[in-house]
């Protein structure tokens, strides 16, 4: 099923914003079958969404928009969609308590503009959000059946409203045919042309009904197996089947059977032997903590971290010598080592994570160019470190960085642990 | 003058890429009185190409492509333009020597894809890339004007050759009767509809050469003036006159004058008084530390961070108290300014930013429900701290805690430091 996405918002297309809605809904249609045939950034003018409206049901029956439903800019297009799809603006009373509600919440107090937001079109169903007060339309015309689905602009409204209740409904509505399976598994280590030359007689033999999807993101490949037939249940096996020769084939390469974040997979091994882990950061700057933690429940095998920036940070709380950061400097091998340490040391965790290095732009040296990142893992039966340099800017540096420590923690975990326990 | 971009390539489609060359050319054209009228993204696809083209010209005289033009997938977009334009493909040997530069220059040899760059329309001007392999290609319709180039999708290639080539190139076939000039402000502590609310009269009797743009962000609201005028002197100094009544009128919210990120914010607060700041991080589990140390040059400043994340940590690296944290419990005002004085001492730091909260989705309790959040900032001259509920999941609760932590220590910094050295 094909879906036309418009992006509503003069900041869009004045380079303030950037759109993220339409990856991250590409992305969770496409285990479906679905895909983004088109994407629209248009501006909040009346006029220029009409004509987008009318250009996404050229392109495809369903058209979802994102954007254009705050509070100051709430009238234009909704006023558009009475145009295309009849009717005029009425009070949707629950619209107006879910708004008061979430006003409340957020400790402020309802003032005119905000309850402005519950005037719908009368053409419109409504799908309560219920993360934030602008409320989601559902428009529908029929001979051919097109849906149109107005969202907010907020990424975190839309994506938490789109995959709990826009999408299921839009499948209810669109029931597919046949039968999709997915199967993730990840890997690392190797790039992504290798890989492709690696699988390539694998993959030219796929049958007709498998198709493989290479999904590179930072440190790491997801390759997922994507399946389309009649039969749910041999589709189902046929997928798995596939995906355990796959697994086969990557050897050492392969890293995970599913699909998860580098830092869920180490949370799920610390859970596994019991262990718990820390960090000590230097040129992450706190980045690696920030992943950990950000999976729920993380505290269970998270002790804490030490973003040691500075050197007097090193020395006094991680214990790092003064001899050794004069004598191979802050960004070294025998420095990052003792980072590791004295991080098992100063948070009382099993593994410790440490990172030193130059994100840039300044700071580079012929000696050691932005992008030089030494890593240190510690564990109970010793310490794993290497150096590595990673190409682009300094958020990239840093994103890099970060994933290849994880990466490195899952391993040490694999190698110290996993057959003390097997 | 109005620009409209199409942004050609599968990979942006299924949310594997995110356009962000759009982005950069409205930001680079706004000075200019240029403007992105839209931006349809589209597959590697013949059909959906021409039709973008087509509607691209319905809605601007210049149309800019960037992608499509790789030596994997050349043909499709190269073939459409003749379509479009006339002509048939020739062997441009300029490109062909430029293609065999940058090749040699990246190590690599010319293999026949390569090389199959230098194919160019016959109805193209062919401006040189310098900074990679595929052409860029100047096309032109007369009666009425229309322009279309045809740009790489790297955004490097593109930001690099459309700001030293194409672009005054556009400027000089399109010359500008209008000066634009923008002036952005930042306010915080108000919601967008009480802003509204509070600007409607100043906002409606605004002169029709002047227009106020609201563009909220976690934790703030950026108020941008765009004014357009012949006179180019009147315009800069009306857009300046008016930005300081804006600021007047905003009274305590007013943060700071121009665009800035929090973080940016605090590091130019922190240089200026020649300050360092340390966190002490628990929900936001190293996400502050992160952001500042984003910033390139924060390492002058930033001394480190501590993240809290277990109560052990808390009592024996910030020095919480055993009693405190049992009485009062983790998340709370006690223990949270305890954080930010252990933080001052031992990272040796200025202004210390400290954060407890229950980010979720579990952990939460009828008295302090997921969202509650205490920030402390600790300066020479004493604590300050609060008591925050932020709406949404745990990333959204995370941001909101870690922007509002550092608005916290911005403004701790104004009212600690400001008057000494005014």
């Amino acid at each position: 099923m094909d879906v036309s996405i418009i992006v509503i918002g003069d900041e869009l297309l004045i380079g303030q914003v950037t759109d993220t809605n339409s990856g991250f809904i590409a992305r969770h249609i496409a285990p479906y079958g679905w895909r983004v045939a088109d994407v629209q950034v248009v501006a909040d003018d009346a006029a220029a969404i009409g004509r987008a409206i009318e250009r996404g049901f050229q392109t495809a029956p369903v058209v979802l928009t994102t954007g254009g439903l705050g509070p100051t800019k709430d009238d234009i297009t909704k006023t558009v969609m009475c145009r295309y799809f009849g009717g005029s603006l009425r009070l949707d009373e629950n619209v107006l308590e879910n708004v008061r509600e979430i006003v409340a919440k957020r400790g402020f107090r309802l003032n005119e503009l905000t309850a402005a937001q519950a005037m719908v079109p009368t053409s419109a169903r409504v799908i309560q959000n219920r993360v934030g007060t602008a409320p989601i339309m559902w428009f529908e015309l029929h001979n051919p059946t097109q849906v149109l689905v107005a969202m907010p602009g907020v990424p975190f409204e839309t994506g938490e409203m789109f995959a709990s209740e826009v999408f299921p409904q839009l499948l209810e509505k669109f029931p597919s045919k046949e039968a999709v399976e997915h199967h993730t598994i990840m890997v690392e280590g190797i790039t992504e042309s290798d890989l492709a030359t690696l699988l390539a007689d694998w993959e030219t033999a796929l049958p007709s009904y498998l198709h493989l999807a290479y999904l590179p993101k930072p440190g790491l490949i997801r390759l997922r197996i994507d399946g389309r037939h009649a039969d749910a249940g041999f589709i189902r096996s046929e997928a798995d089947r596939y995906a355990q020769e796959l697994i086969a084939l990557c050897g050492k390469h392969f890293l995970y059977d599913g699909d998860r974040t580098p830092e869920e997979i180490l949370l799920e091994k610390l859970t596994l032997h019991g262990l718990t882990t820390g960090t000590a950061e230097s040129c992450t700057g706190g980045n690696i903590a920030h992943l950990i933690t950000s999976v729920p429940g993380s505290s269970a095998a998270m002790e804490g971290g030490i973003v040691a920036y500075s050197n007097r940070v090193k020395t006094q709380l991680l214990g790092v010598g003064d001899d050794t950061l004069s004598h191979y400097g802050a960004v070294s091998i025998p420095v990052v080592e003792q980072m590791a340490s004295g991080a098992r040391k100063a948070l009382g965790c099993d593994i410790a994570i440490a990172t030193s290095g130059i994100a840039g732009p300044t700071g580079g040296s012929d000696e050691k160019p932005v992008g030089t990142v030494c890593i240190a893992v510690a564990t109970s039966k010793g310490i794993k470190s290497h150096t590595y340099h990673f190409p682009g800017n300094r958020g990239r540096v840093i994103d890099r960085a970060s994933a290849t420590a994880i990466l490195m923690a899952i391993r040490a975990i694999e190698a110290s642990y996993q057959q003390t326990t097997a």
